[in-house]
């Protein structure tokens, strides 16, 4: 049996923290990593563009986690540390990566490839490259921590290329019914349900509004799809026995 | 002088960390403690349902920042752990709060008031509350936790009620400046800029995408709105220099 891999995202940006810019990256990432790898996150972080915090933060989440994901700050303006801080954190240096340094000359022409922009070809040493097919700037991988940029449009370009470093972790199945009914009409025995299979599967109760009616998504997570559809079985004796309208999306 | 207030955000909840619903709540407080209470969010971190993990996130956060504000976990059902792992964490009794009863006990009429719905009262012991003007369950603050629900609309709608306990921090100053160029054409002149004001302003800069053209935002933030002035003004001298546009929006 492979056995459970995780990963945890640090968002790096005082315009995600001061609420200027709506995050877009944590959902995405997330998605993915599930869907693609079987990989389940199980913590994010949203911290300021402060070297010291960074350092503390790829720290303790690249011990704590199989994974980690970074986002942001890998740019060339002043306020891009991402890259200076994780080499700090690793105790590696801060230099530039020869192939990245070939391929942003290439883009930009030798003209035009000014100090900000050789900037983005400084990485911690030893990093191997992400490649961006939006944008030419690579990402980078050092040890178990993949550094993207913050630019959704930009990371989503690039999420395919991490693919092959990562270790495939079990799929995770997942099953929502959208009832048309309160949670605590329910709560009672969605709980013995949740206690009786608690080893194998996950049962998040989530309220929802649609067109003027309220209802409740009960959505079921597990990696054994043969327990996953035994509970989805009891679940559906429940919603008749309770008279509940599904709502069919 | 005011001293410098801070906070932290904790989001507790699976469906955000799986991807599966998209975060609000995050950019909504963190632009709200700004607006209006001068307060600047530091951190967020997103975490799953697991009690031994709310305790020591609730235990960390709440002592290095002025303000913790919990997202989640607060309604009835099995996976609303919240308001007992705070509990543990500041090692004080879970039990029925005499007015949160009351109110709830009203509002559903005593036939329906179950026992899910009456767990919604149940919560840390000393708790003051924090009252929900859209769907009556209250949520509570205890030291210098604020706990509020998940559910964006109901939580918008509880905001203002945080409002008499904070103290307020200085109002923090922004301008943002919308340019049509590439961060790299002007990363070196930012970078002097922020340095020589390292200690009074923060410039961020954030490329954007509009209507097929790319840009710059640079936002610079400060407590002091002359020191914001003369900042702008030197950027205005470079957007001059370097013959870029605006985008005036």
């Amino acid at each position: 049996m492979r056995k459970k891999v995780n990963a945890a995202i640090l968002i790096i940006g005082n315009e995600i923290l001061s609420g200027r810019t709506q995050d877009k990256n944590i959902a995405f990432i997330s998605n993915w990593l599930n869907t693609n790898c079987g990989i389940s996150v199980q913590e994010v972080r949203i911290i300021p563009d402060i070297e010291k915090i960074i350092i503390e933060n790829v720290n303790s989440l690249s011990k704590n986690f199989t994974y980690l994901f970074t986002t942001g700050g890998i740019g060339p303006t002043h306020d891009d540390i991402t890259a200076q801080s994780i080499s700090k954190a690793f105790k590696v240096k801060y230099e530039y990566h020869p192939e990245a340094y070939g391929i942003l000359e290439k883009y930009y022409g030798k003209k035009k490839f000014n100090d900000g922009r050789k900037k983005m070809a400084k990485m911690p040493k030893g990093s191997k490259l992400i490649y961006n097919p939006a944008s030419a700037a690579p990402g980078f991988l050092i040890k178990n921590v993949f550094s993207l940029p913050g630019v959704p449009s930009i990371l989503n370009s690039m999420i395919e290329n991490c693919k092959r470093y990562l270790v495939k972790g079990l799929k995770v199945h997942s099953k929502t019914l959208n009832l048309y009914t309160v949670e605590s009409n329910i709560a009672k025995e969605l709980g013995q349900i949740q206690k009786k299979y608690k080893q194998f599967i996950d049962i998040g109760s989530y309220p929802f509004f649609r067109l003027g009616k309220i209802g409740v998504a009960i959505v079921t997570r597990s990696t054994s799809l043969s327990k996953l559809k035994s509970v989805n079985k009891q679940l559906m004796r429940l919603v008749k026995l309770k008279k509940i309208k599904i709502l069919k999306i």
